[in-house]
């Protein structure tokens, strides 16, 4: 066999995965938990227009970047915001270390379980106590802290865990995007080394594509062994004016699609609104208070007031969570699956997967082994062109 | 046609990709600027490892992190870094707006040419000579400041384009690298908005996959257009110590694979080595002053001496340019090719190619685009299970 270099031949290698697709495409819904309505329309009628070849409004895989909120956007931030659990449990369970807490401010009112109090001192408490909770351990110490609670703790109304707290419409739209070559970012005014550890599990989000707040770090030998150790200094805010500068900082493109559901998230939307071409901005608004939590203008989690009428003015979409969600929590099991696309084959399909399969069978005879985090599947992007990842 | 979930038709969809693949494999070779000898073992013995399913070193796709230096690795950095020339350049072009800069230093050092003397004040000088030529713009502005110098500027020696300056071997390995599910990213002491630009371009990592050093933006409503403007204040220094820090920050996962040519990358690689499982650390040493330039113990520029004697005890891999490099800067044209393991088909597969085209073109009679950044290629990975970018 000699060495060639041939689009013709690139082409035939791809073509068995495509003809596959090109019978099977336009199939299942891939927002089943989307009612039939003006949000969910301009989401598929936007990753029509920036998908489809040819069209004025086609954008180039690469530069399909969207960004997400997390808190209110991709899980639920109430009856307060899941780190701020976090951080009351952290107190509690260094409080034997920590005699000075049961007199000092607002770390008692936490020990004594009176919350209102304890957050009576706004940011500036929630900071203080993120940094006696956060820092003085390596990261790989915090992942570890993160992974334990996030297994265990339950959300004080509904009892699940916390990564059941998240909505399902969201999973839904995040593998929508995904399988059509968009690449997923969380931009969120948490910690970005809270959410990581979980985030490629629940989310299909890898560590590398998670921006957030964060603390400083510094590299030490300890022993001969380097660590990172983690400093009760504030590196980075990743809300409202941070979000833009977070979104260039760690990704370095502007997005072409963002996701948020308060006035923290503004900032990121008009600066997604203001690139060039078509844009998509969407806040998830939440209204319904039957089955999750009706707030908005007035509430102090997750404000939304100027961003309801920016939306308003410049057209963005606007999710009513009541209306527009058949279902709000996933129902259980693995939240994200990403076989949305599939039909049975037709016999000449089949016909053609047998005997690739006994070709594959016959050449890869001991077999090979996904990685531990793959969940089989085939994106819209990956059938039309091979070039992007259907985990991005 | 019914909806259905089944591994065994996904598996029937990747197979036509997977048959090509399963004859095609090993054929030509992805490294051909390397000479044959430790250095190359090395490195392919570690790739083999890692992706060899069921072997004890496996390495899932998503864990394949991979991080490069980029001045003295990754492209040349002799007579002097090349972002240096980019500044005195930048100083040269602004001098009309700043008459004072014709008696203050450094500056007036560098619109006499002296270039010793500009640099004579060390790093302290640079940063300074750094902020007033990098900042004081929008993000936008400074992306077409930088994107119009390198298409124009000039090596002082070669005369080649600055981005014809980078090393084919490692392009190879990038390319070798991606092929096999890595991620590959850049971790440069270099300004991160400085190579953003033309990084994708001529090394195929895309601008999230940049880390280096920053300046602080701030938000700005400009006429209701929303702006980031640099600001003259340093954000992040990502040399030596900060490299871990950096890759951290934007990363959150531990490379299994660094690659330096510095003491600044050492930390990077302390880094990366102290992880579990295998790991791969490799200095690049300039040994070749004939084809490119001789340096380490002494150098002021990517001085490597801390580095080489840690790089002796622990068993890393030392790349000599002059014996191990069979080509050191790429010949000509597009630098970056992932056609790197086709050989001719078979006649069955030709047979089976042909059916396939037919029955694609049928489905898409009017053909669909590949994006603008997209290049022909398969890559192991994508061959393998289908997960990872080729271009990631």
């Amino acid at each position: 066999m000699k060495t060639i270099r041939s689009q013709l031949l690139l082409a035939a290698a791809l073509v068995g995965a495509l003809a596959f697709a090109a019978t099977v495409a336009r199939a299942a819904d891939p927002l089943p938990s989307w009612n039939d309505g003006k949000a969910r329309q301009a989401i598929t009628s936007f990753v029509e227009k920036v998908t489809k070849a040819g069209s004025p409004d086609f954008v180039p895989v690469a530069e399909r970047i969207a960004t997400f909120d997390n808190d209110g956007t991709l899980w639920a931030e109430q009856p307060m915001y899941f780190q701020v659990v976090f951080i009351f449990d952290r107190i509690k369970q260094l409080a034997p270390q920590h005699a000075e807490w049961t007199t000092k401010e607002p770390f008692a009112s936490v020990l004594k379980g009176d919350v209102k109090a304890a957050l009576a001192g706004g940011e500036h408490a929630i900071m203080e106590m993120a940094m006696a909770t956060h820092a003085g351990m390596t990261t790989e110490e915090f992942e570890q802290i993160v992974t334990d609670w996030i297994a265990t703790a339950r959300h004080p109304v509904s009892k699940r865990p916390y990564t059941e707290m998240v909505y399902q419409p969201m999973l839904e739209l995040l593998a929508y995007l995904r399988a059509n070559g968009f690449k997923t970012f969380i931009v969120s005014g948490g910690g970005i080394e809270f959410m990581r550890p979980w985030a490629e599990k629940v989310y299909g989000i890898p560590p590398e594509q998670v921006v957030g707040s964060s603390i400083k770090t510094t590299f030490e030998l300890r022993d001969g062994k380097p660590v990172l150790v983690r400093l009760p200094e504030l590196n980075f805010y990743d809300d409202k004016d941070g979000k833009p500068v977070g979104i260039n900082q760690h990704i370095g493109r502007r997005p072409i699609a963002a996701f948020g559901n308060s006035d923290g998230d503004l900032q990121m939307l008009q600066w997604t609104a203001a690139g060039p071409g078509l844009r998509f901005c969407l806040y998830v608004h939440h209204t319904d208070a039957a089955r999750e939590w009706a707030y908005d203008r007035e509430s102090n989690i997750g404000k939304l007031d100027k961003g309801l009428d920016e939306a308003a003015a410049k057209g963005w979409t606007v999710v009513s969570m009541k209306d527009d969600w058949k279902q709000i929590f996933p129902s259980g099991q693995a939240p994200v699956t990403a076989i949305d696309t599939l039909l049975e084959p037709d016999a000449t399909m089949l016909q053609h997967a047998g005997a690739d399969n006994a070709h594959l069978l016959n050449a890869f005879q001991n077999g090979f082994a996904s990685d531990a985090a793959h969940r089989p599947h085939i994106t819209r992007n990956q059938r039309l062109d091979g070039t992007a990842a259907p985990r991005n």
